[in-house]
């Protein structure tokens, strides 16, 4: 059935709308994907883990399209997602020679993603992108929405543009051969989506997220459909994130101090937004805008992904607070925090406690 | 008169809509450009040539303003316009903690305006970029349409964005330590415009090619605004280059090969733009949709700016023919030039005679 009839979610975004393709099977449904290819050259960019399972399974695909294929393979892992890794894809772009009038295919996850988009935002000052995320967090986050970015030594996601694909084909498929802590990580981010703007999609989470830990294409197929919906939804009432689109932050501030503080080795992305979304609702509770049950609710659905709501010994509050200070969303120093009214219904805030932010911190804060 | 009453040109982009203010001793007056710094932290980046002249006096007009203000001088030079020297700027911006509340001032010439705005447009995903250009060639072009790039080794302005400044602030005073072959290499675009659409400016530089030689303030003045409101006229009708902005590269397809054959370093890109310009005319006459006494004038008024109108000996028309081909603007293999039908009057074409285009190339390359 999903094979036949993939889902469609479309992003309203006027000149720059595009849609997402939620199925199973669609990374050989090239009848689907090439609309949205331009011109005649088309360069795929992906990692050595996902190479080795669907890279010659995608360009096989596209034999017979008229198309030049080429490809790429970058490392595996967040230490290629920077202007190095960026400068050789130019490299070979420029050295067969490709047009203003070609694509670019992110064929992987988020840094796979990230950093082909980021070149598509660049090459020659804009290029076709299509995004084909092969993990359930880009699938259901990263992918979407035209945040592209590398990192800086100084930190993360410094050097970025904002850049629309032409599509994003979603294919649950590819979900089975990820490791369980990577489904996971993406499993956060769908949960995010319930609480900040979704109580009905919370609700389905709460009772289907076993189907989803056990990769029931189905279930996978509804949140991810689910998820995309909510962000769409989002990203086209705040393209450039000047308002609204803070939302998707929740958690996110919590979650880039503990991973500055770790070293981004030690956690999933999605781990830590999980530790930073019940931190959230322990603030919100503090100041008393979350009731008590709620909270519970919040903290019963991470577990029962099982993701972490519960910080690694060794952190101290201190450098937290620090670090959360340098967010890249703390605008002209003032820092705004995504907190929690209920499921579906945040308050983004600069008019916090700061003695009760302190509080959560200790709370979650033990000692190595 | 001028020094209160700077000129104002509007280019109108809607939601990206900015002004350009042309006149004498403008770098002090913060008073005019303060309303376009954004946030309380600014970055002003400069080359060594300009900071020892200017960059002094423009910090010091904005003490006081209570912002914090920062500076940033990069060696002079087309070396420095490179991902590495982004990654620099990356890298003091976030070593200062800038947020994305915050401006960065190219205070410089092309190179020191591009690489500058490029880091703009990327610094955490774009922040306020005011436009303070130094060079003729700057303030008429570069400095105008928020085309921003850096270059590979591969090729030039090939990694860039569209980044629309908050403001242009032109100020001709400062054209006054300029080289002359700076100066001269500014004339060649600004009589660009006149080819390309606007006749009465043509014959107003035909008239006043001198005193704008000798620098008199008035007549810069005049050429800058003119040739501005030409540029912010085209660049408003087709902000990212899909169609019309084409004719802004009148003599840039020649320009460009002839650079790359010489190096970058023999001459300046006015003097490329120049002989292009003349190329295209020659190119135009024998395909008979240029008068040959036009052609005359073109190749007359270049010469009175002090431009060349031949090329230097050593290059061959295969080369050249080759390096055309490889231009950014060549869409899918095609390659589309900007011809002349009259002064004021292009035609932008991919169909041209190729055995017209060797005889031209034949009859402007020279042995070594």
């Amino acid at each position: 059935m999903a094979e036949n009839a993939p889902e469609r979610i479309e992003v309203g975004l006027d000149d720059r709308a595009y849609p997402i393709h939620v199925g199973l099977g669609l990374l050989q449904r090239a009848d689907l994907y090439s609309a949205y290819l331009r011109g005649n050259q088309l360069l795929a960019v992906t990692d050595e883990n996902v190479a080795e399972l669907y890279l010659e399974n995608f360009l096989e695909s596209l034999e017979g399209s008229g198309l030049a294929l080429d490809s790429m393979i970058l490392p595996a892992g967040e230490a290629a997602k920077n202007l190095q890794t960026l400068e050789c894809i130019v490299d070979r772009l420029l050295e067969r020679r490709y047009n203003r009038d070609c694509t670019l295919v992110a064929l992987g996850g988020g840094v796979v993603g990230d950093v082909t988009g980021f070149t598509a935002a660049c090459y020659q000052r804009g290029v076709a992108l299509l995004q084909v995320p092969t993990t359930l967090l880009a699938q259901v986050d990263s992918s979407v929405g035209g945040k592209t970015a590398v990192n800086h030594s100084r930190g993360k996601n410094m050097i970025g543009a904002f850049h629309q694909p032409t599509a994003v084909i979603a294919d649950v498929a590819v979900l089975d051969t990820l490791p369980d802590s990577e489904l996971r990580s993406g499993l956060a981010e769908t949960i995010k989506y319930g609480l900040i703007r979704d109580a009905g999609f919370f609700a389905w989470l709460e009772r289907n997220v076993m189907r989803l830990r056990a990769r029931e294409p189905g279930a996978l197929i509804e949140a991810v459909v689910r998820s995309c919906r909510n962000k769409a939804e989002v990203v086209a009432e705040d393209e450039r994130e000047s308002g609204m689109r803070a939302i998707l932050n929740l958690g996110h501030t919590f979650a880039h101090a503990i991973e500055t503080a770790l070293g981004y080795r030690k956690w999933k992305h999605g781990e830590a937004v999980s530790a930073g979304m019940a931190m959230a609702a322990d603030l919100s509770l503090r100041h008393g805008w979350l009731d008590e049950r709620v909270a519970q609710r919040v903290h019963a659905l991470l577990e029962a992904a099982g993701l972490p709501t519960t910080l690694p010994p060794g952190l101290a509050p201190d450098r937290l607070r620090h670090l959360m200070a340098t967010d890249k969303k703390a605008r002209s120093g003032k820092l705004r925090l995504v907190l929690l009214e209920d499921i579906g219904k945040v308050r983004v805030t600069a008019d916090f406690d700061e003695a009760l932010l302190r509080r959560t911190l200790e709370a979650y804060c033990r000692p190595a």
